[in-house]
């Protein structure tokens, strides 16, 4: 259930003192091989953490030997300084793997804008070497390292019949949105891949997982999910299957960052359906989605279906409002764009809420997962800088 | 300080039982000339009320009577029914004051979704046509019966030293967002223009002032914006000096609501300067206004520029990091994309908070008014339909 499923792959987590609190704060996920290749999906926040603009770097390569993540500052509007303290990372960390720098991604996460120690990086990377090991101890220990305001350590995995196997680790509670959450994730896998199939496979399953996630609209600066691939089951994948087990693991990540995300009290999906168009759907899902009073109603267990449709009505979609119904956990609350009744039939209380919108316009259909804007997102969002 | 300043006007504001608590609920503008030329600017959203798509039909002719107002429903997704309770209100208004309904405007504000109770308004437009008059309390009256979770009623007015003057009313505090706030407002001007020059000067006058008002990003499905022009004053009035002042009290009419908005603690205004064009200077103030990290950090008080950063760096602007700099209250925090020291420098501890992004590119300008994301605003929009 880890990064370390895949065979050829060794894992860390230690605490390198980043964190003032002593918590894990360093992660090192190392490809044994004998292949590898890796792809990447970056933020596309224009304001780009300095371990973003380095990691873009390597993996125009296609390679990478080994991945360092930090949790306890981002390395974010730190310029040539913060830069040069992720290519430091990486140089340790080919120094004390035996590889070339540009073999090396660097992860960050925490605080925008302060300068990472970076002596203690440097350290922690090499101390993280020294404790690498290929168990789900070590896996969970490099989970468990990249954690900020996360409560749990998120890992899933998924095991081929055909001999290979896919895991991964993330993190990610806030600032969560399209183009990826504030999230860092490695996948690992031990399949026999195409080099070239890697990206589209990358890709393929993260605009369907992660790029569905929106907790609060805020795109981060830091988003990075890499793919490794070591070849070390010695058994070739088909190309659709690796990129269904793939996606299958990145939606169960996804699922987590949105079940353990700042202040949640609902978990929220928001399915459209009948839709112009895939993305006219994804468009109305992710416009509810972020629609602050949608979202303090379904805190309040309030199926304010009025407050769904005003959003479906300014998203940028094709809307008509004579086709609109929306049901809200099994309930039918509009249709045609007026009150269908039965809107104290609809129970919310619980922590699962379905909201569905059908447009009667096409066959686009798309489903975002959200949050309810909760009292606890308020005070843990302003009472604490992250 | 009201609708009834400028000469021409007269108006009441009655309790019509359409709230189940009894407040004002009902309020008349009445023109009575000798011009009655009007214009309007209305919602963008695709799901619009019945009574904004009276309004819109209505006001193809450039004329306008009187305006009735509701306040205790939206009168939203209400269907051929609802359209035809905008209709009788609109007849019953022409009927008492001997004109026609297509010289009445009509405006609801409150819940999306339920019927308003039809024999309740059309007696509500008798009881008000009863109690016209031009005073101010008369104009106050107005204004009070138009609130929802408004807290206070919100007049301005502006007399120009040629003889002239415009004033007006507005209600708004929640699902406030660009292309206008959940926000009715009527304008008033005894000044003689042609009747051309209105709708430029109130789309001018609109575009800098409410549309540059943005508290939860959520767009209404009832934004309607009217200017009645009575003429009475038989001045004649300079198109750009009508303009100038129709803005101003358009800008403190949103002052007045930003002040007055769900659960604000603070009144934030984000200023961008520096960017390639002053459209680019809204979407970079929009995105910043509405970033939830953003505004949680306002509401506790701290200066995390980082999230600011961010929210640049995501939106849908032109922008280089490494010409961006952030000052909030006077303490310039982020020079050139980097920490330029300071941090514990800005005193957030007071109501008023002024961020400023430069953005280096160009010379696009725009300020946002925008408020903090309080607990008050959850439990607001939480525990109350609305």
């Amino acid at each position: 259930m880890s990064v370390t499923t895949p065979k050829g792959f060794r894992a860390a987590g230690i605490a390198a003192r980043i964190k003032a609190n002593g918590n894990p704060d360093l992660a090192l996920v190392v490809n044994d091989g004998p292949d590898q290749a890796a792809a990447g999906v970056f933020t596309r926040n224009k304001v780009k953490a300095a371990p973003v603009l380095w990691s873009q770097q390597v993996l125009t390569t296609g390679r990478l030997r080994a991945v360092v993540l930090n949790s306890g500052g981002a390395n974010a509007c730190t310029g040539p300084q913060g830069f040069q303290t992720a290519h430091a990372t990486a140089e340790k960390a080919a120094e004390v793997l035996g590889c070339g720098a540009i073999e090396v991604a660097v992860c960050s996460t925490g605080l925008i804008g302060a300068q990472l120690p970076r002596d203690a990086v440097l350290a922690g990377v090499g101390t993280a070497a020294g404790e690498l090991a290929a168990t789900p101890e070590a896996g969970l220990a490099a989970a468990t390292a990249i954690m900020t305001t996360d409560t749990v350590a998120k890992q899933a995995a998924h095991t081929d019949a055909a001999g290979w196997s896919v895991g991964g680790l993330t993190k990610g509670a806030g600032m969560i949105a399209p183009s990826m959450a504030t999230m860092l994730s490695v996948l690992t896998t031990d399949a026999v891949l195409d080099p070239a199939a890697l990206e589209p496979a990358l890709r393929a399953a993260v605009r369907v997982s992660f790029d569905r996630l929106d907790v609060d609209g805020s795109m981060s600066t830091n988003d990075t999910v890499l793919l490794l691939a070591s070849g070390a089951s010695g058994v070739s994948a088909d190309p659709e299957a690796f990129t269904a087990a793939l996606t299958a693991v990145c939606k169960d990540l996804a699922q987590q960052m949105q079940a353990d995300a700042e202040g949640v009290t609902k978990r929220i999906a928001v399915r459209v359906s009948g839709a112009a168009s895939e993305d006219d759907a994804v468009t109305v899902a992710r416009t509810v989605a972020r629609d602050s009073l949608v979202k303090t109603a379904m805190f309040g267990s309030d199926a304010n279906w009025g407050r769904i449709a005003a959003a479906v009505g300014y998203s940028d979609a094709a809307v008509d409002p004579g086709t609109l119904d929306v049901t809200i956990n099994g309930v039918l609350l509009c249709t045609g764009g007026v009150a269908a009744g039965g809107r104290t039939d609809a129970d919310l209380s619980g922590k699962e809420i379905v909201i569905e919108i059908a447009l009667g316009l096409g066959d686009g259909a798309a489903e975002i997962l959200t949050t309810d804007l909760s009292h606890a997102y308020v005070e843990e969002n302003s009472a604490y800088p992250s």
